[in-house]
């Protein structure tokens, strides 16, 4: 089996994790996860939403969270920008970088945004530009790209399209993002080959969502296909609102378990990460979806138990 | 990504499954399951354990399930026999496989079945003798094989050797299993390469928990490695003494939905399934780790909704 050395981890739990809760969390809470998160080696941290707090009022506080971390020197601190206005509000706070985020299926554009496809490129050519004059660096998301909620499967050209309007656009990190969990292992390896040769120019990462139990295997897939860039969320957090009830995010330390154990670098101190999704445990209402927390570390050794032990295979 | 494209499923639910119920299950509930697993195109169910019922209560109904249910021609019927007693206790009700098991570990060993590795090894060639003079075909499970509560990594060299005996002994059908869950890809393709290669005249299977996230992963490692058979539980039933609490086996319809989104056939009615899994849910006091019971299938499609959305990437 041929894997890259290295992976990199872009932790999104306090932005598409925490957008999930629908109970608040105290920003206080928040500052903290994000600043215990920066400490765990992760490269990168998506740190809020600049979204309108009526469409998301858990994130609310996105302009008190991004402007009282404390930012480590060597991690990324992104946020994500869904508009004109939300993008004004987070430069004034100097992210590192600032995600955009477009569905690649009409229906899905609509639903989520109140916007066509082409009427959300022609919005994000307008944030690029603005936040390139601010000297920050726009990466871009497809949403949607292997598989719609309304559409169902996702014709690869449509992921071509929105690209090279990114690539025109400027963007050179693009995100593929499986919004609502449905792909499988195989489709990842052959979008992620696909657009890696098509699009060599990209720095590709892929977003997985855990709905249907294929969010590790996709990432070994990935990895296959030469992608070594991964969204995780701690703790597994994040939902899917077409799917109630079911797992979230990928979770950043089930992921970085899975690396470690077969070899693949990702920098992270898998401890401290678990640390960090059982201080996530105390503040989320409900059981997280984290292997790791429940099922500890393969070296985490039992004592041999001795004298007779009743056989029970 | 080059897979097989056909793989076959061994149900083990209602063996593995439900002897990590503490709650009693009642026989009727237990014979319908079966039954019900029977219809869904699954090759082979293991329904039950002949282990002594004080050490498995949930088990000791274990005849009248065997002689109650209703066999589908063309579905195997097997059970798991952990000495002697328990295998006569099975053949007089004629199940079409039995299945052995012995750690490649030697406190694994001790722990479980209070006997050494080489002592489970002529248990099993005793029984394997006595199965064969019944004209039922006996089947080799290797537990701990990726991985030993006590003992961590597990040389390959005590997987050649229990295998080695394995097959002297006569056995041509063995499963490697993944006992508490920890085993990654690249472990379990280095393995089911291995051997594939050094013991081409045997039947290879995986069991494999989910501990920690990664059957699925293992899955699809274990196809490009040449491994077609899985052992997989419904509901996702099962589970670990060594980690309360998390994930259990291999979940059934997360395994098929996956195969089947990759192209790879099961001859399983995938629908038949979770329906049947909803049914498991209906007998178990805690919530199933089944993906598929929670957010249903890709192609269960939602209607595009109409009109203004809010903005919430």
């Amino acid at each position: 089996m041929q894997l890259p050395k290295r992976a990199y981890i872009l932790e999104v739990g306090p932005r598409d994790g925490f957008q999930a809760e629908k109970a608040w969390i105290p920003t206080e809470r928040k500052i903290e996860i994000v600043n215990a998160l920066s400490k765990t080696g992760v490269p990168a941290v998506q740190v809020t939403s600049f979204v309108h707090p009526r469409a998301i009022p858990q994130l609310a506080d996105a302009e008190e969270v991004l402007s009282r971390i404390e930012r480590v020197p060597g991690v990324e601190y992104r946020v994500l920008v869904p508009n004109l206005k939300g993008l004004q509000r987070a430069l004034a706070l100097k992210p590192d970088k600032v995600h955009f985020m477009n569905s690649v299926t009409e229906s899905h554009s609509r639903a989520n945004a109140n916007r066509s496809v082409d009427e959300g490129l022609a919005q994000i050519e307008e944030m690029y530009t603005v936040a390139a004059e601010a000297g920050v660096p726009g990466v871009g998301g497809m949403a949607c790209s292997l598989g719609c909620p309304f559409e169902g499967k996702v014709p690869i050209q449509q992921l071509e399209k929105v690209a090279s309007r990114y690539v025109e656009i400027g963007i050179r990190e693009i995100g593929i993002a499986d919004t609502i969990g449905v792909a499988d292992p195989r489709l990842v390896y052959d979008v992620s080959a696909r657009m890696l040769d098509r699009f060599p120019q990209v720095t590709w990462s892929l977003h997985l969502h855990n709905t249907r139990d294929m969010a590790m295997a996709n990432v070994v897939a990935a990895l296959q296909a030469g992608i070594t860039r991964f969204d995780a969320s701690v703790g597994g957090l994040g939902g899917c609102p077409y799917a109630p009830g079911a797992a979230g995010n990928a979770s950043t330390e089930d992921m970085v378990n899975m690396l470690h154990e077969m070899g693949v670098e990702t920098g992270i101190d898998l401890d401290g990460l678990i640390a960090v999704a059982k201080m996530v445990q105390e503040v989320i209402p409900h059981e997280l979806d984290s292997c790791m927390v429940k099922a500890g570390k393969r070296t985490d050794l039992k004592p041999a138990p001795s004298g007779q032990q009743k056989i029970g295979q």
